[in-house]
């Protein structure tokens, strides 16, 4: 299944503690606070698990959404880069 | 439909308006970079229509999920407070 993994963490080192785990699962960093990528049930469940130990008493809100393939294909997206001024 | 709106935006002026309209839409901001909510098909067009206008010249990176019934139920989430150092 394809997952998007999303999170609000103030802490930088946790926060960078956490898009290591998930980027060692395979996910792309889409956003600089979201991941997409194909779990399995018990990548999914270990994911989630070391998220929880990366944490330590920092804060954190973070959010893991399965995409199934309607909600894969029914997404839009704005991709623009900074145009510069004498354009 | 509930939909998941999700951004990267440097501009701090434009995040702010973009931030604005998806409120405006009745979405929850439930993340600082992440609104979530219901949108008819015609209020779904109408604010990415309004999203693209507020960008002006400036970069970004906003994607937009459908979540079904499937998505949302099989969403999981963490949410923890910062704990203080002597509990």
């Amino acid at each position: 299944m394809r997952y998007l993994l999303i999170y609000d963490i103030t802490h930088d080192g946790t926060r960078s503690k956490v898009a290591d785990v998930c980027l060692d699962y395979g996910l792309n960093r889409i956003q600089y606070s979201a991941f997409l990528g194909e779990l399995s049930p018990a990548h999914q469940r270990e994911l989630l698990l070391k998220v929880h130990q990366r944490l330590g008493k920092h804060g954190a809100n973070i959010q893991l959404f399965p995409l199934d393939e309607k909600a894969w294909v029914g997404r839009k997206s704005i991709e623009r880069e900074e145009r510069q001024n004498n354009e």
